[in-house]
Order: structure tokens, then C-alpha cells, then sequence
């Protein structure tokens, strides 16, 4: 795939990466090691099958930005730090499943769980994540806590279900898109900024600011990673170019790249994505349409007004090491290339 | 099927459930609507694939379990009522994952909703199915409610996982196959039946009694469940007899029968089961050889065993209609056809 589109700015990424990971490093190792020891069972295949994924390098965003966030607000104790391990538990859980729903072979450049072990042992644990989730949030003992992430955990499910409804359908416009990774993707960003505060009762706006900013920020981050489906490097992303094409997912620049094209072109879409002929040279052919009509560029721009946003609601909290870090986040979610 | 063992009792099985179906009737009503109320979604798939196995007709037994050991205590007000809808949506969540692991067709004599909608959505509704369980516990407020509920999803899900390690293992025991019934299905009941006392904080001994009683007329259940996939009828029952063999279930029926039997029979047991020979004629077979070494009265005897226990653990409350109820329920399970 070498005539890609090449998304611009990606050397700077990893550097913005950094003053988050500085601020949270020593609540990470605690949150690691409940993660760790919640992966626990018995049943042998449960941590086998789950630390697969644990261990596989994912970045940890989501509960970096739970602890961040507590951080900013003067949220103290372990309870960030355990509903961190349960953001993330969660977010594996879901993980799990989307692998199953979607018949993904790869995931951080490894084979999936479901390759290895079977769909259904997928499910499964899964849905014993989910539940360990459960379990660390009630021995939190926050019931506003509990109230924003168990919300989450049904509205995530609802967009994956709004996904699957949507795949393969030409019809599916912008707005509909957005609600889609609204809510699969953006709720759990959203509830993972918001719960610190919730713990500790901070005033509504702080709690809505973060809310506001965990949304925009998450809406950024999946517009940029349905964008470097079509644009990225598969080896530096370890997934690869292409998947949601050939899963018929109806992202951004797809939408844009039908609605601007010609009438052989929604043709041409229409056939790849609805009938499935989804070969290299229509991917090849798929990815000429998006660069000639920009629409790689169109979801840039989106991100980075969704970016625009996660940053100015974090502008009610004076300047701060946690504030910056966390401004920082947004750019490294517009610029990264994995 | 005709030459099947039958079960006795049948005939007096539902009249043991109307004492409990008469008191808690008033508040299955409000159970009811809170259920038909959060199946609500804007995403439509969601509700129609719900509503298929909602309104299936399945008895609600674990939830009359909560409203009734609710009266039993005397909790009043709608926090068990919203318990045990939660109660009923974890159960329903349980079925739409374990239909697709299993790979079964045919629910409460209807064509399964992965047959319907698709293993993805059932996999998908059934999270958003957890999902709002959870919001519903939560927004009954209770904290030792919430940890009995969410360790009980943590520990189903880890049953499931050993019954997927044992399918196809004719090495499982009768101590293994106790563990993954205990886990898998009398978690939940005995969680159903202690949740009530402890949303209102109830002495110990009486939340361990209900407790004892749900997880021992669980297991009772599941025990009965099984002997039935041997020797029940399927028209009545709704599911087709033969299914745990075709799946290569290693149930207590096929485990006693292997160690009951002579070297021919355990190579037929591992043809059948672990190898997959599981025609009609080899069906046949094995229900023969399950009625010559007399497995499955062993199986209802354990039954009875399990439900004496269940009982017993309700003796230390006084005589009451709802303990006589629940005792009752008892008596339903360990005799039921359907």
C-alpha cells in the first residue's frame, strides 16, 4: 500500500503522548496491577485468553484519562485508580466482542483472541471482564460513579448495534455516522474523564467540562482512526489498511467519497461495499476515490474541530500540569499514527 | 422419541408453582413494565430482538425468587421490584450469549434470535441487555445489593467458560460438572433469592439462608435441566431432546453412564461426544444405555437431594405464605416437565 494517503504530523504524536504519561505514571502501575489481579479465575482459560489482550500494548488511554482527570480535580485514594482498572476492563471487554462481531483476524499486529481460542470463549470472557468490571466499580462504592459508567456500558452496546445496522447501508449520512461513534466510541471516553470528578462530588461544571471533554475527544480519536484505515501504515498501526472496507463499515470517508463522487463511482461503492467485492484492486481503486475527493482530509478536519472542542471545555479549569497533559492528549489523538 | 425415560410428577409440577405465581403476581406486574420499559431503544434492532425472547413465554422464575423471598423479609417498596427486573435482564443477556456459543436454534420452542438477527446481535443486544441491568441496580441505590449482582455476572460468566473447557472431555467428573452448574446457574438464583434481604440490610443469617436456598434449588434446577435433555419430551418442553449431546455437553446423566459403563460403552460415549457421532440412531443409543445403568434417576436423585438442602436452609424462618411458597418452588423444580 504504498500510494497512500499520508496523514501529516505523526513524528510529533508520540511527544504529545509524553506529559500525560509523566503525570499518571505511578497511578498506571496501580492500575496495572488490578488489572492484573483481576484477570484472575480459576478457570484456566480466562487469564490466558485475557491477558492476551491485556498484554498486547494497547496505549491504556481511557484510564489514563480517568486518572489525569483526577488528577486536575484533586480526586485522591485509590478509587480513580480502581474505576481506571475497570474503564479498562470494560473497554477490553468490548474489544472482545467487537472482534467476534466483526470477523477480525488482527488486532495490535497479533492474531485476535477468536483466532486463538474460538469465538465463543471471546464471548465468554467478555462477559466475565464486563462483570469484574462491575465488581471493582461497586467496591468503589461510588453510586454516581457506578451511575456514569454503568450508563456508559449500555449506550457503548447500543452503538455497536447501530453499527451493525448501518453496515453495508449507502444510506447511512454524516449525522447518523456521528451518532454511531458517539455513542461506541466517544461514551466511554466521556464516562472515563467524568468519573473522578463524580467521585468526589466536584461542582456540575467540572464534572459536565470533563463529560465534554472526554466526548469531543473520543468523536476526534475514532474520526482519525477511520481516517488511517484508509491513509496508515499496517505495520505501525498493526491492524490492517482496509478492514473496514472490507467489513462494509460505513465510515467518514466513505460517506464523503459516495456523496461527492459520480453516479459511477456510488456504483462502484455500492458494489464493494454492499456485495462485498471488497479485492485489493478495489481497495486500491477505493482508496484513488477517497484521495481525489479529499475526504481523508474532510475527516482531518473534522477531528480537528472535535479536538477544538475537547480542548475549550477544559478552558473553565485554570492552567495546571494535569490541564496541560490533558490538552496535550487531544493533539496527540489528531496527529497519531498509532 | 417415544421410548424416552419419563419423568414423574409432571402432572402435580405446576400446581406446586401456584402458591408463589399468587404471591407475587402484584408485583411480576411492575417487573413487567420496568422490563418492557428498558428494553426501550432508538436503535430498533434492540427491542425487536429483546422483545423475541422476552416475549417468549420463559416462567421469570428468578426474579419471583427476588419478589418473593422480598415478602418473606418484609422488603417493601419497588427496590426489589427493580432488582428483579435487573435479575430477569441478566438472565435473558445469559441466553442470547449462550445461544450463539452453543450454537442452538430453538429457544422455548421458538427459532433462536441468532437464527433471527444473527450471532452478532445477539451478542451485541445481549451486552446492552447487562448494560441496562446494571443502570437499573444502580439506580436502585444499594451497594450490598450491587455486589451481590455483579459478582454473580463475574461468576456466570466464569461458568460458562468451564463448560466450554469441558465440552468434548469425557475426563470431566461429577465434582467438575457440580462446579460449572454451581457457577453457571445457581449464582443467579441464589443471588436472586439474597439480594432482597440485603437491600435492606437484613440479619447475616437470614441473607445466607436465602442465599443457601437459591444456590441449592439452582443447582436442583440445572440438574433436572439436564436429566430432561435425555429424557423429556419436546414438544412440551420446547427444546429438543438431544441437544447437550449433539453439542458434546458433558452432563451428569452422560457422566455417570460413562463410569457406570464397560469399555464399549466409553468408546461409544467418546465417538459420540468427543468426536461428534451424534446422528439420531447414536441418540438413541445413549438414552439406552442412560436407562440401563439408571443415570438419570441418580441425576434426579441428587435433584432431590440438592432441593431437600434448599429447603432446609429456609427453616430458620418462621412458617409464612411466602415461605411456604418457596418452598413450594422447591418441589416445582425437582418435578417439573417444562
Amino acid at each position: 500500500m504504498g500510494q497512500v494517503v499520508q496523514i501529516g504530523e505523526t513524528r510529533d504524536a508520540n511527544a504529545r503522548l509524553k506529559p500525560i504519561l509523566d503525570l499518571v505514571a505511578e497511578d498506571m502501575a496501580g492500575v496495572n496491577r488490578i488489572i492484573l489481579d483481576k484477570a484472575i479465575s480459576d478457570v484456566e482459560l480466562i487469564p490466558r485468553l485475557a491477558h492476551h489482550l491485556i498484554d498486547s500494548g494497547g496505549k491504556r488511554l481511557r484510564p489514563m484519562l480517568t486518572i489525569a482527570s483526577a488528577k486536575l480535580v484533586g480526586a485522591k485514594g485509590d478509587g480513580p485508580i480502581r474505576m481506571a482498572a475497570a474503564v479498562e476492563f470494560m473497554h477490553t471487554a468490548t474489544l472482545l466482542h467487537d472482534d467476534v462481531v466483526d470477523e477480525s483476524d488482527i488486532r495490535r499486529g497479533k492474531k485476535t483472541a477468536r483466532i486463538l481460542w474460538g469465538n465463543q470463549a471471546s464471548v465468554l470472557v467478555g462477559d466475565f471482564l464486563l462483570g469484574q468490571a462491575f465488581r471493582m466499580m461497586v467496591d468503589v462504592g461510588s453510586l454516581p460513579g457506578l451511575k456514569i459508567l454503568s450508563h456508559a456500558a449500555a449506550v457503548i452496546a447500543e452503538g455497536e448495534v447501530m453499527q451493525l445496522a448501518a453496515a453495508k447501508n449507502m444510506a447511512t449520512t454524516e449525522d447518523a455516522y456521528l451518532a454511531i461513534i458517539n455513542a461506541k466510541t466517544a461514551a466511554l471516553f466521556s464516562a472515563a474523564a467524568e468519573v473522578s470528578p463524580a467521585l468526589i462530588d466536584r461542582p456540575a461544571e467540572e464534572q459536565a467540562a470533563l463529560k465534554s471533554y472526554g466526548r469531543n475527544l473520543g468523536i476526534a480519536f475514532q474520526l482519525i482512526d477511520d481516517a488511517l484505515d484508509y491513509a496508515g501504515d499496517s505495520e505501525r498501526l498493526g491492524k490492517s489498511v482496509g478492514d473496514d472496507f472490507r467489513e462494509g463499515k460505513i465510515t467518514l470517508p466513505v460517506i464523503l467519497a459516495f456523496r461527492r463522487g459520480s453516479d459511477a463511482d456510488r456504483d462502484f461503492w455500492r458494489r464493494a461495499l454492499v456485495e462485498g467485492e471488497s479485492d485489493d484492486g478495489n481497495l486500491a481503486h477505493a482508496i484513488s476515490l477517497i484521495r481525489r475527493h479529499g475526504t481523508i482530509d474532510a475527516t482531518l478536519e473534522r477531528a480537528r474541530t472535535y479536538g477544538a472542542m475537547a480542548k475549550d471545555a477544559l478552558a473553565i479549569f485554570p492552567d495546571s500540569v494535569p490541564r496541560r497533559a490533558l490538552l496535550d492528549v487531544v493533539d496527540f489523538c489528531v496527529s497519531r499514527a498509532h
